[in-house]
């Protein structure tokens, strides 16, 4: 059996009430982001005042559109939406999308209970209010009213922001972080953090979970929720200082509780907890692209030997151990260095390291057993050809694709320019996260890590 | 009397021995990087073999070249080195830059004490041998043999590393941050940090000195120059972990050292540590465009709830303070605001914020003697226009810079994408660092606090 929310995330028809000719109106931009999407669907925009809209038919009520309708987006001031929710009642209508603010968020408590009332007599679920919809970019629908397009990719995210949630949208593509679903919750007056969890542990296009939260409204369902979503789970939880605590209970009303009861709880759950939405993005690239890492001894490779050290200081700081290489190792890279250098880990491959050395190196970390993760670097130095260092990097990757032998996750880190993040294009399509700061790929490995671990206490075996 | 370096920095007379007409040589891509830079000078190739190289008029030796010499580059194999450098003597040249590598660093020492003998007995100031050489991005000189050109700007680096420092110059360009002179240190035989950061101390093109280091050859000197120096001193000390030790002793055969004894007094001489390459450019931009803060207390203004609170939570976790609004400036700001917000701090100006309410906001914070310093985020959400956003901080920068009256940092924020990049680049020009993570700015922010504490003690203020 299909998850309740399938027709939610993938409907067959949708009505928009309060889609308007006029191109300032929110009612406008919803349905024409229905119409410019990329999706097979049915759309009647909802009007009683027009009779086509963008070339569309125009229906006075939800009522009067032939058939059922699997989604219904409001976009109507405040107080006719009941009404129009006792309308998608009277239709059956499964699925309802409140955009529509006025809620709870100003005060307006009792507009928002009489919705309630209204939801908890019908089948509908409901999302909102005070809320942009969502895009859902694995399918091509977009059912939000918000200007522009995600990337493609497998992290679905939920936030309790709506600016935010947009400038999300914005700022993944900035990241080259691909997208299966972003959606806001706004007022959760019905659907909350934990359905949108449950629905994408069980959707075959997200990899990666991704929250921003302010407060939850049932901790015990919204942890287990996490618990029993068999992918990483990655939140962002805000207002963990005293004054950002002050400042969430003025955003959204609600007590941010206590952080460190979230912080214990989130961890027991098997989540990830990230500083900031960049972090999200980071470990979001990571654990999209790579396997989770078996353990915490990583293996570094660079050409040249003060990025080495920067990226062993980073991973010790945060939790993760660079071992001295197994003699079995030493003696393989040892090969294939110039004679003035020994191999050690971080493994310095010296200045005019091209492809052959950083093949040759990076095979030998995928096979020594006692290497769990790889950072493979590369400074822009005077000899340095980027193609040849990540020639190398996606050699190996599609080698280990074909067999799917090697089951350690390869993060890439630069020091370089403009002409560089070009040059590594092909690396990042490939899944191969690359990053510029040394602190940033380590606390992305640390996540690697810790889905390791969780996948490891899931089975049994830790 | 002008400093001891000056003529090492802005030579009017230089020789390149080792220059080539082979491309692939680094003594012709030495020789070219002189002649292709926007700088007024004598050059002269010296070459046994050759009578002119890239169109001047080549000697044989260095002894032979008509008038004084302020700068000798030297790129020709290590085991001729001395032989050149007692020519140098001769000529009594002021400033030698040895790019040859192949002494110490390679087991030669031998070789290296040799080059030590020379130098004690001769005036010369002597750079390398094992370097990059330097580039001098305020004058428009050339002196390294580094393909790409630095941004100018205010910040001089010394990098250990020669690769990271050739790294760092398109990395810099990359995060707009814009370089006054950028030098490696390579073996240090003579011309050491110490001396560098004396230089640079009194340098009118240097804001802020950035330094990459793995060991210090004299603890003593080394702090006592970060002391003395009354400008900012970024540091980043690789070598930190037990592993990144390790790895520094290999890298450069010297022993990194105690960290927290590394870390205590670069403390106590008033230098900033930072974490890694990226957070101290992070840093330098913010240091270079903008005055230190005279206090902790930072003022947030936004246009969403969000990212409000994630900048509170990474000021305070990060040693800064948001504290409560005064009630005359919660006042002032209580005007611009919708009637459904009330102001706080951070302060939400909701998603229709434009012009009007960021700069009335931001010059409340400025006005407001409880606040010292401001960080000002827009949130890429349906209505937000960057210009409207970064307007305002400009407008406030400029009439700052006008009345000279209002000594406090403005940082910015963003959550974006791409096209909010390119339409903040007046904004980076103006010298206002806009960050994409919160946890980037509170650090950067952190820093302006720390120059502000070693200016007030420097000043005997506390």
């Amino acid at each position: 059996m299909s998850h309740i929310l399938e027709t939610f995330f993938k409907p067959k028809t949708i009505a928009v009430v309060g889609a308007s000719k006029n191109t300032t109106k929110i009612g406008h931009a919803a349905l024409k982001n229905i119409l410019i999407s990329d999706y097979e669907c049915k759309i009647y925009p909802i009007n009683p005042k027009e009779k086509e809209i963008l070339g569309v038919k125009c229906y006075k009520k939800v009522t009067q559109v032939p058939g059922h309708i699997d989604l219904v987006i409001v976009s109507v001031p405040a107080k006719i939406v009941p009404q129009i929710m006792r309308d998608c009642t009277q239709k059956k209508v499964k699925n309802v999308i409140i955009i529509s603010s006025g809620f709870s968020e100003v005060g307006n408590q009792e507009l928002e209970d009489e919705l309630k009332t209204i939801i908890e007599k019908s089948n509908m679920r409901v999302l909102g209010p005070n809320v942009m919809g969502y895009k859902n970019a694995s399918d091509g629908l977009d059912a939000s009213f918000v200007y522009g397009r995600a990337r493609e990719g497998n992290l679905s995210l939920i936030s309790q922001s709506g600016a935010l949630g947009i400038g999300m949208i914005h700022l993944a593509n900035h990241e080259f972080v691909g997208i299966s679903k972003i959606i806001g919750v706004g007022n959760k007056i019905d659907i909350d953090d934990d359905d949108l969890i449950d629905y994408f542990a069980q959707d075959p296009d997200t990899k990666v979970v991704g929250l921003y939260i302010e407060a939850v409204k049932d901790g015990r369902k919204f942890m287990n929720s996490i618990k029993k979503c068999k992918k990483p789970v990655l939140v962002v939880k805000a207002g963990k200082s005293k004054a950002g605590a002050r400042a969430t209970a003025s955003h959204t009303g609600s007590m941010a509780g206590s952080d460190k009861i979230y912080d214990a709880a989130i961890k027991q759950a098997g989540g990830i907890r990230c500083r900031d939405i960049v972090e999200l993005f980071d470990r979001a690239r990571a654990l999209a692209g790579q396997p989770p890492a078996q353990g915490n001894r990583i293996g570094i490779i660079t050409n040249g030997g003060g990025i080495g050290i920067l990226l062993t200081d980073a991973c010790e700081e945060n939790g993760l151990v660079v071992p001295k290489l197994s003699s079995k190792t030493y003696k393989k890279i040892d090969k294939i260095l110039p004679d003035i250098v020994k191999p050690n880990n971080p493994i310095d491959l010296t200045g005019d390291a091209g492809f052959y050395r950083y093949e040759a190196s990076t095979r030998a970390l995928l096979e020594d057993p006692n290497i769990d993760g790889i950072i493979v670097a590369s400074v822009h130095g005077g000899y340095a050809r980027p193609v040849e260092f990540t020639g190398a990097i996606l050699k190996m990757i599609r080698e280990r694709k074909l067999h799917e032998e090697f089951k350690k996750p390869i993060l890439a880190a630069w020091v370089g320019g403009k002409e560089f993040e070009d040059l590594v294009w092909d690396l990042k399509s490939a899944g191969v996260p690359i990053y510029p700061s040394s602190w940033r790929i380590a606390r992305s490995m640390m996540a690697l890590y810790l889905e390791g671990q969780r996948l490891k206490r899931e089975k049994g075996d830790i």
